[in-house]
């Protein structure tokens, strides 16, 4: 269990289980279990209609390397269960990144030549959820309102993630971490590795969420999955613009045209069950609104006390 | 007719045809043209299967206030002629931008309230395409592998497009300026303003380019346009995709692998006849890999000289 | 528990767990659980991995009314969660069909004026599922793999369900009947009412299912659900062609060709979470292939002793 | 020049422009042109705003066979170039049908066994359009308002179309006949067959049409073109409800439930650039309704006047 204002402190395996350890070792045959997660943790005090506040103090790989592959049929330059052609699956292939924390980069090897380079390191939490409303419950690798495998790589260590509560105790799950993704994640997996995290729960009653948001130091952020992706833009959207509405005092038309011209968007995968999208704004244009009773710099300032 | 290597100075009216002039003018009511482009320029010695690069060495707004609006069934978040429903149109409205360019602001006002916000000013150019291939005549509106509305935000001094050419001259058009708009556009219009352009154009002979791309300083970008929005997401990361394949030399999946880690994508409008999004990599991941002969840097290097 | 071959009577409930028995009973107000199941039913020695067939002997109207109605925000010509717009929500309004049994038909009635028509009376179930693969609890809304809330109008009395099996004792459950629907439910609900249904299962050992089908007297139907709407097709497609491939002895891409001409589409429903699509063929086509080891010859015989 | 009432008698080549004679001739080696049309036909006194009433007298495949094809990267369940995927092509493939008009059956024959099966013969027409609106050149290949390469296997003898006219004299052309298709046309290929055509043209002055539609002796349609497949859908079953509520004096949510249980729907195609559906229902439901002032019954007249 945990209280709000609680810090955790965990490691999440990656999501191959842990059980892909060369390129050699191709996930179909090597894996029992995909995407397991940390939890679920019950928070106290969480009720349905409450919105529980993630904060992710600190994202630091806990190995020195990190695996990415293709699967047959998941990603989104091939043919799927669901976008279903006639082809035969693409390859299936591993690749094996180097994870350097002290000069930040993760590097990159091809496999059918010696072409190598390095990208930033940028660790990421692919899934951080709570449990799913209506007394469903869902895979691991499903993105949707209640959270789940939303794979946006924006969900960094500094940002604090708002997912509405829809059973007592809110039940809190995370896990899939990568060393960094592409935006819409291509071919379906980033470079997955374990990860040590430490985070903080909060909560905020009485107070609805209808979609996972995301609140970094300077902007907000609303989060929608769906398909076809224009769905999952639109969620996001009309997410944003109800909120800026809200938080501004301005009409609903006068804050979709505010969002039309100074809002972001983009994919966070385009390969899961359902595709997810962010938009975001920058608070200096919302002049200085407080979000959430300032929760997240409330939060934030756990970091400076920790380190 | 415009030479390889000509620079050209115009200034194109705004969307509106430069109808709308106060808030009190609504575009349905003023306007009799939509969209209106500079052009076709026939470019000299332009012939199908050849590309033709159009850089922008200037894109200045040509008056101090542009114009925005809602339009009856026409944008993201409403309702429209082929995402056809039953519900009444939303309210057609227009807001009125101060442009400030020595302070690179343009100003938002509200119109139901007294709401005012400055956003950076960041001006491109909405629509810049040449000829269809087959023979077709698209309207100014359509976005496509011919370039047309393409309302990518990315589309900006400094930048290199590159078209394929379908019919001898090519055919260059292009007009739309936004002082600024949001990512996927989604009320459906930008800052719409008048725009003096100062582009120049090139050739590279015998180099099909099979959908448009874009050139920066510092990355390259491969376009998609497409409904739904997910398949101009698979068209830009597809060509993506196998450019960094040929720029390279890495194997598809290979490549495949480095653009699902490294590349970024966002929308350009989520409105427009066919969506569109970019797919982005920086060129220092291609360890400097030089596209189209280096035709952007001697562009770019004109403005160097011109200022 | 239901043992294989035997048959089941028994009576659904309305998909507004009866609770509108007058036009002027809202939805949204006098509902407390939308699309309750009869269920679900363990079935003795159902295994993953083996195929549940459930044959439909009868489907009877239980009351001489049926009810149907607009919802906020649900439907295919209004905006809705996913599908996020401005608009404010199309009325909620509520239609009663008188239903004659003997005449066969449902009588329609406008509500803002005398206008009313006869339709045929076309008994079907919506809603027929069994437990989801990998652990998930789905809500009866949802049509899937598992079947579920498909609203396809083609699973009337006479035709057999195959289904496969993701858990122990297969948990079959169904309910939903409509006294008939168009094809793709445009506004989101059939007409409603209670059903008295007879059903027959049986089971079919160590042989999968991945979609759910259809088998009439001289049909085969592969039934696909996803968003977007191609997606259901292709799915839907996709499995007829390949299991005509298994049948039938042809190549794939000999069975893709059989089909793109022999076969017949249309759309179940265009609503709920996931959108459904049948593809069909005459068994004549197939030469007279027997599927599934001739279960539905067998179950529909049960009929005529029956009566 | 065609005169209001007029008939017109012609034969139509194929869609391979008579090209493919066998199962060896691989389409994209052989054919230079592809979906040829008869036309344009400029009809004397046509003006935009009003409406074109084809009737098509009688269709007759004009040789005793017919073809189809597997093309590469084009079709229902493969990559094409706009679902970009890593895929290398299906094989393109050819197939013979026997057209046998005496028995009113095409014979399928596998190009892998000796499976063959006979099928009902059931000429249509895939191609009928007038020029598009706002001065655009289209593409034989693109359905849309203006109707097209519809695909649409309803369009049989014994149906008139409506089409909306853009420019004076409308611009009737049509062709792509074929002997028979799949709903939806799965493989992207009908079974093609230079067609003879008996057709007569009349207007309907001064009443727009916005989408195509179909009248047949019981029943109207309206078709839908759009992508993704559920906004061909909306787009067709909102022309028909609002359609009904025109014919009917029903209100807007009255017509839409009216539709909603009395609709029929089916794809077209799900493989040209835009997908097409149609929407459809009973006249008898209408109680009778008279559109276009009873052309459809005019015109039908002629067919028994002539044989």
């Amino acid at each position: 269990m945990l209280r709000p204002g609680q810090v955790l402190r965990t490691v999440a395996e990656d999501c191959f289980s842990g059980a892909v350890l060369t390129p050699d070792d191709l996930p179909s045959k090597v894996c029992e279990l995909f995407n397991p997660v940390v939890g679920p943790f019950y928070v106290q005090g969480a009720e349905p209609g409450d919105t529980l506040a993630v904060h992710l103090l600190a994202l630091d790989p806990a190995r020195d390397w990190g695996m990415s592959a293709t699967f047959p049929h998941f990603g989104a330059l091939t043919a799927t269960r669901t976008t279903a052609m006639l082809h035969p699956p693409l390859q299936e292939r591993v690749w094996q990144y180097d994870i350097d924390r002290h000069a930040s980069v993760v590097r990159y090897h091809a496999r059918r030549s010696d072409y190598t380079v390095e990208l930033p390191l940028d660790p990421m939490l692919g899934t951080v959820g709570v449990a799913p409303a209506g007394g469903e419950v869902r895979s691991t690798i499903v993105p949707d309102a209640h959270g789940g495998n939303l794979d946006v790589p924006e969900l960094r260590a500094g940002t604090t993630l708002y997912l509405g509560v829809n059973v007592p105790g809110a039940l809190l799950a995370f896990g899939d971490g990568h060393a960094r993704q592409g935006q819409g994640e291509v071919c379906g997996v980033g470079v997955e590795c374990a990860m040590r995290v430490t985070l903080a729960v909060d909560l905020i009653k009485h107070v609805p969420t209808p979609w996972p948001r995301i609140e970094t130091d300077h902007q907000l952020m609303s989060i929608g999955a769906a398909r076809p992706l224009e769905d999952a833009y639109r969620i996001s959207q009309h997410d944003l613009v109800t909120w800026v509405a809200e938080l501004t005092g301005l009409d609903l038309l006068d804050a979709y045209q505010l969002v039309s011209q100074a809002g972001r968007a983009a994919p966070g995968n385009v390969c899961d069950p359902l595709y997810t999208m962010h938009a975001a704004i920058d608070t200096a244009i919302l002049r200085g609104a407080t979000v959430y009773g300032g929760v997240h710099r409330r939060l934030r300032a756990l970091a400076g006390a920790m380190w």
